[in-house]
């Protein structure tokens, strides 16, 4: 099927990670974790993260998402998040129903939470007709394309310790975020005060597998036990495991986001050109949003595949991913224009 | 790593299984099941199971388990289902905990549940102090091995609707019984009685991938929601489907079952003629478990992985999997020998 | 102690509703709702709200809040409701906890939802990745002490409808929306399209007791066993009944209500006068909300309990109750002027 | 209504606690809590318990379960119980559906567990596919009539420490234990390494209104939010409160609970004399158990209410209550033996 904007999700494996696989099928080894593949990510991300880091696999992000915050929070915790969390919007009520968590949504303009905003949301600590807060969840990049600079993470984590809180980092594109700031990973969540990290690989070029990236051991508690309750033990971990060892061991993960950033800034370039076309938030990673005539919407989506973001507004997503290459973004660039054109 | 006993998921995944993936692995894909892939394994199910079956993939076992017991059950119900089931004993509590599923484990002398068991164990119906029974959850084959016959279902099925209630198979080696029982799926399913099967592939030799089957679409609601919201929601759902399509489109399930039966067989003969060793259990499927002196275990599980089922009996469980080979029974039997004679 | 303007349930039980407890005190009746007490609240609760209305009493609000929800959804439900809240302040995240409910908060100017608001916040029908929006509930009269009119609710239920959702109002104070809008509570619950009520009691002269009310039997599901797990089902039920009955069978509910509401204008009255006392919501039942300077605040809380509602803002909360006599509300006023004139 | 056998829940109020709910009927009160009553109860439940007893008072004996479970356990805890718990059978699945406990449900001949069934049903320490066992919780006096002796509290106590797990005691008819065993409640409680109690009021002659009572309070967190979130906190907490303080500052629970156990005594012995009626369980509390022909059941019930306990045995349960007379037991045993006579 034709390379779309619709989601990175809908990009196929990275060839390298096929490899990977492969490699590793064979013959027999350790159920959940014990095998030697899973033993090598734990070095892996020990070198990314820090000697402290501790890592473990799961199915997807809304695993890694739910599992984190629960082993972080107790049964009594709110979690406060922007009202455009993934974890807020997209995982069908996942905290609520499977974890028991109650989200305490921030609306924010740019997807961003602040200090002041988690200041003015985070209330009620020692009352007990509130649910008590306990994390800040922040997502980077956002699911609004935006980024957090390392010192923005560093000044919402000292709050949140202030006040006796944590902070967690929903990292699903947390390779484009690196890509962008050209940072090594680590500036922004160890060395910024992040507690515990989802570390996203199905997004940047793997079949499937996510990371629990525990940063601070003191900040969580039975992570193991949570993971297989909460349906995310896969038996055959060495799959999960061999591919993210696949994206991290090298520059796989880098190169992949690196990528995609670049073909997302190619198009809202090509765009922006448009008349008529307005790219409507800061393009900082891989997503494009931007708001176009309805009915040009409609004729274009014919041809590509791509998400409606706003109703009301007409605003677009546009996902670029590993494999999207110039070629996609020129001719979808071309078909806008000439959409527009037709629609004068 | 040398092939062992310790479980059918210790195995890796099949030659054509792998094909399949890279054979799936081409431009892009809508996500969430929309790709052709999972449409593909929507007929094949409904070519095993009957036109009215539906499949939802999942990720693994107790995904497919918690899933389908829940879109069978109000919030106030509760599951019958054998003490020793896994749902029961080997998901951290996950129906508990994830689904708010009471169960109600019944003492069982192989692992098979009867309509006179069932009778003593669903009570209360109508009586708001009690979770309201609604579905017996059984497993075929069983956690111990052991096999239900066709006419043995059905009529747990038949007492199961005159209560009122539903019928549920964990069929994680559902292939193991209908390869033992030489019959087709479905004569010990759909036409059984059964409402909902969780159909397992990893054991049988995927790499991840399990199918929750709604054989009775009027038993179930909100199946969909339940998935995402239950983590299960794959989002590159394709190699999930592929690995399903591999497996159940031809009869690689079945020659895959066929031979982990056989090989259990084997090497239940073999041991069974060693004095000392007690096989106690009949091998109806690809499990073999026999009573050891402690021991013997002891040096044999320096040589070969598999498990102790039960400390206080010194029982121990022994395993084989599609690439069980005859040498490796036959090797086995040879050091279980060996380590009986050393230890007279 | 000395009466204040903490809150209506720091009131005690009114005199009519201790001798109906004394009444009920005699001999044995059937456990768990089976006793004529509760019989005859099932008649009273018809004869205010219709033929089809069914009662439920519990503990407390909140359970009858969680339990009434709860038997609106699904697992797969969320429910739309003002940012304020009692449901999503208060209640230390039980709708979220205790049932598995996602809560979409909206930020409300005045504690009150719209269509208009509703429609923005209530998305995602149909797509598995969003939690369904089931059920909107209010709270009539509102946590800011506001009030709908029939026509609004009217309004929101209509809308509610369309979509395929339900209206659920939270009224632990509807006693004092009726004596405000002068209507019989049926007016704006039944007959504006209201599917289930909390009907509170407690903050209404009653030692404990509210009354879930279920105006739509087709809404709900399951309430009998609800109530149960959510651990509100009284054993000697005669005793919540019969202080139900006591304040509802005649107008002991309307005369409580209207004198705390008159008791609230006469405080906001008075209070209005004192330059530099500024009431910052319209009173429109038994709640007064009022800024003040820190200072006086805090010297009034010496002689008066009553809460201070934003830290930030200053703004206090004084509430009447049934017993709040004109003395103490003039007592209470005397102070606040010569608090004022002391910190001029 | 006719006194009958129904249950210690069928009595009304004693009259000294009726008087104490007038007495502090008085004045406001600061609400949850925070009020003279409540602060007396934590004194008189120091002088029962010990100087770290704390106390937190809530509706019912559900509540108090399933909080004070729900305090000690991680959300990966299983509890380990006798078949016959009232939590495991009585509470509509409430430990699993709101507080995501995994009871291990054990079988026991007289609703009494021993270190050895504890040990043989708390498994699967420090593995993850397994709920973690973390509380054992037994019953004082039992649901089946039975007592336990301190020394085997004390045995199974010790027993769970060895394991890393803690003791909770079901004490809903704690005072019946007292006075069977003529032994002060700490000699059987904190004395006897009980972590937390559940302490019953509402079955000895309160209208509503049971304890948590913490003995160990590092065996638990959380509570006064876990309370709050499982709806059990009392807005005008005084009332819960002065009836606990009636019961238990002086003698009223004991002599309550003598004369009750008194009671069902005289009936055990005078219906053993009936020829054709068995007592079948030791009768140490307030309840019988006998087993009669089904016809003269059904012909007793017309004229006295009580339950049958098991439909397939012919087993019935007679409860006797604080407010039980000499003679309602001698006209109950005098129509037993009418009516076992007319059937002979």
């Amino acid at each position: 099927m034709t390379r779309a904007f619709a989601s990175d999700n809908n990009a196929p494996v990275h060839p390298d990670v096929m490899a990977a696989l492969a490699a590793a099928n064979e013959g027999h080894q350790p159920a959940y974790g014990a095998d030697v593949h899973t033993a090598r990510l734990g070095e892996v991300i020990k070198g990314l993260f820090g000697d402290h880091a501790e890592v473990y696999p799961v199915f997807n992000g809304s695993g890694a998402n739910v599992i984190g915050l629960q082993a972080m929070c107790d049964r009594w915790s709110s979690v406060v998040c922007p009202e455009s969390a993934h974890i807020n919007l997209d995982e069908c009520g996942a905290p609520e129903k499977v974890a028991g968590l109650k989200l305490i949504p921030v609306n924010t303009p740019d997807g961003k939470l602040t200090p002041e905003l988690l200041d003015r949301h985070a209330q009620g600590f020692g009352d007990e007709h509130h649910a008590q807060p306990r994390v800040v969840s922040i997502t980077q990049s956002t699911e609004l394309g935006t980024l957090y600079t390392p010192a923005e993470i560093t000044a919402i984590g000292a709050l949140a310790r202030e006040r006796g809180m944590l902070l967690h980092v929903d990292g699903a594109r947390l390779a484009n975020a690196a890509a962008a700031l050209d940072l090594p990973p680590r500036a922004f969540t160890t060395d910024a005060g992040v507690d515990v990290l989802s570390f996203g690989g199905t997004k940047n070029g793997l079949m499937l597998g996510e990371a629990i990236v525990v940063l601070n051991p003191d900040a969580v508690r039975g992570v193991r036990y949570l993971r297989k309750a909460a349906l995310q033990l896969a038996s055959k971990m060495r799959y999960v495991s061999a591919q993210l060892v696949a994206l991290l061991e090298g520059d796989l993960w880098l190169r992949n986001a690196r990528h995609a950033n670049a073909m997302a800034t190619r198009l809202a370039t090509a765009a922006a050109r448009v008349p008529g076309v307005e790219i409507v938030r800061p393009v900082q990673a891989n997503a494009v949003f931007a708001v176009l005539p309805r009915e040009v919407t409609e004729r274009l989506r014919k041809q590509f595949r791509f998400h409606v973001w706003d109703e009301r507004t007409g605003e677009v997503r546009w996902m670029c991913s590993f494999d999207t290459t110039a070629t996609d973004v020129d001719d979808f660039a071309t078909a806008i224009a000439q959409e527009m054109a037709a629609s004068a």
